[in-house]
């Protein structure tokens, strides 16, 4: 395992001639120029990342993240903790809408437990990250210890990197599972862009008003309590955070230190994404939003990260199922590169527009 | 070949039994409610439409309409006329964007020529419904006669009707082919909402300010000259319309009369199903909008259809490219209808919410 300093290092920004290499080819290919949008800088930004003009996205794996949080016991969510392991067990037998989404994208899905709160069954074949069993309330003091949040962090990156250099995976999508967990992620925005959060709180898994007024009064004790450092992004994870979103962060230092696109889901997984392209900002180049969250804290987040999301379809589960639903208009992107002819290869007449 | 009154005489609305059935098993599927958004609203619509909550779009096709146009020649496009049917050959090579597309979405693709000016060579093997050699310049008079726009209609309807019913496919797209068709489908919506040409016309494949005011104040001659019935949808298609954009509202007639899913591309084939929408308004419960254009006059065809369109991607292509990408969006939500587990079979917890 290589250390947190050492990954950092070895993480270097996507090679902006390569980009330029495919936006000429882009440009040249049988449409008029740029006619494709969003597809078209996808495509360029995957020639970047690879260091090609034929990026290969055909393996394609999502890991979903699995937590619980101290918070959870405080009526933040609508769902009780037990819900959590549940979930994952669901995960694991292929039931769950992550698994139905992961099999139509042709993708893999792979279930980690960073910080479930009881045991996981050994037959349950979940991959074992386990940093601790579930969060500290962040109420009353940090969720972690600065070196739980470091070792959730390599929890990540080390799946990335081991599945990409051992297995040869193209495309890396995150997602989450971890009752409560909009809590952590929206007191994270809170923390990284100094709004309140009376403003960017969300209902999470379905919250009436009172519920709303809880969790909204839990974010603010939590901020209060903790006094996160916004300029130091492992202090608001560690204080803030969870065992999941650590892994989350992670993973996505991890697939920038091996060159590797990777697509972060909504809310919760987007808060691991920000808190990893803060601790290294050149991580953002190897990075894609999946969608647009309902939760009021992802847009703060995707303005923070200076990054549009790929859909918008009113969706708000997590679990991944973001990233599996993008995965096909990112591999798409990358087909048009390679596969459509140009002007000159078709013998269509360019008008240069 | 049925008659247009038996044709449209033949759409039934989908059905609200089986939409709701579908309401309730995604309901209860282990995720909290509504939390798929879009997804859900998709799939429960197609159960609606094809009557069962096992909707089957495995097999999945998209027609590429082509055509000219007379207004061609007067500077409101950035292509010349010929490359129409320089397109055409690409397609039927596999070389262009739609092709790419349509072969990651696992969908067929079938040229279909409705009016090109220039003879199409048999060997290119595309469709021939060929209603006229390009349509009469619309500010001069009317684009076709109404027996013309009639047959242009039955063209596309029976392509639909007959793929669905002989080869059983399972979900249709529509694309467009035809240089300067961003001009007749501008004034198709203008015609239909009264909304001023200056504020509904873009910039097509890609002219500059100078070709925006010609194509404006051609749309307003055409319009003036014209005079189409905004209250006879069959009136406005032959003024202002197009062959290409008579086949492609055909297609989603001919859909609705199959009761099978139709999805239409950007502005020029959403011109097309807006005009299928007001000759049979049940027809609508059978379309889905692809993504939404960078095209004004795209917006307001979405308004008066009163549908949100499923991807957004600032593309302005046309080809059926958004259909083809919203294909995998379209058949991921039947997945999710007829995969995912319920709360009970899964033995997860629920709350309710």
């Amino acid at each position: 395992m290589v250390q947190l300093d050492k990954l950092l290092d070895s993480i270097e920004p996507a090679d902006a001639e390569w980009e330029q290499k495919a936006n000429e080819r882009l440009s040249s290919q049988i449409r008029p120029r740029g006619s494709l949008g969003h597809l078209e800088t996808i495509a360029a930004r995957l020639a970047g990342i690879g260091r090609t003009l034929q990026p290969d996205l055909s393996k394609k794996i999502i890991f979903v993240m699995a937590g619980d949080h101290g918070i959870a016991v405080e009526g933040v969510s609508a769902y009780p903790q037990e819900v959590t392991a549940q979930m994952v067990y669901s995960f694991t037998r292929g039931w769950a809408s992550i698994n139905v989404l992961a099999r139509h994208a042709g993708a893999s899905v792979r279930v980690v437990d960073c910080g479930v709160a009881g045991d996981i069954p050994p037959e349950w074949e979940v991959i074992d990250g386990k940093v601790g069993r579930g969060t500290a309330s962040i109420t009353k003091g940090p969720a972690m210890t600065r070196e739980q949040a470091i070792k959730g962090l390599m929890v990540g990156a080390e799946l990335v990197r081991n599945a990409r250099e051992r297995e040869g995976f193209g495309l890396f999508g995150t997602g989450d599972m971890g009752i409560a967990n909009t809590t952590p992620s929206t007191a994270i925005i809170c923390a990284l862009c100094g709004q309140p959060p009376s403003k960017l709180t969300g209902r999470g898994t379905g919250i009436g008003d009172e519920g709303l007024n809880i969790k909204i009064q839990a974010i603010e004790t939590a901020l209060k309590v903790n006094k996160p450092d916004p300029n130091d992004a492992l202090d608001v994870l560690t204080k803030v955070g969870g065992f999941e979103i650590a892994a989350l962060a992670g993973a996505v230092l991890g697939a920038a230190s091996v060159k590797a696109p990777i697509i972060c889901d909504g809310l919760i997984a987007t808060a691991g994404a920000l808190i990893a392209c803060r601790i290294a900002p050149r991580a953002a180049d190897y990075l894609f939003v999946s969608h647009q969250s309902v939760e009021p804290g992802h847009i703060a987040m995707c303005d923070l990260l200076g990054l549009k999301p790929i859909l918008s379809l009113d969706m708000r589960l997590g679990e991944g199922t973001g990233s599996a639903l993008s995965m096909n208009i990112v591999e798409a992107s990358a087909k048009v590169l390679v596969e459509c002819k140009t002007f000159a290869e078709a013998g269509v007449t360019d008008t240069g527009h």
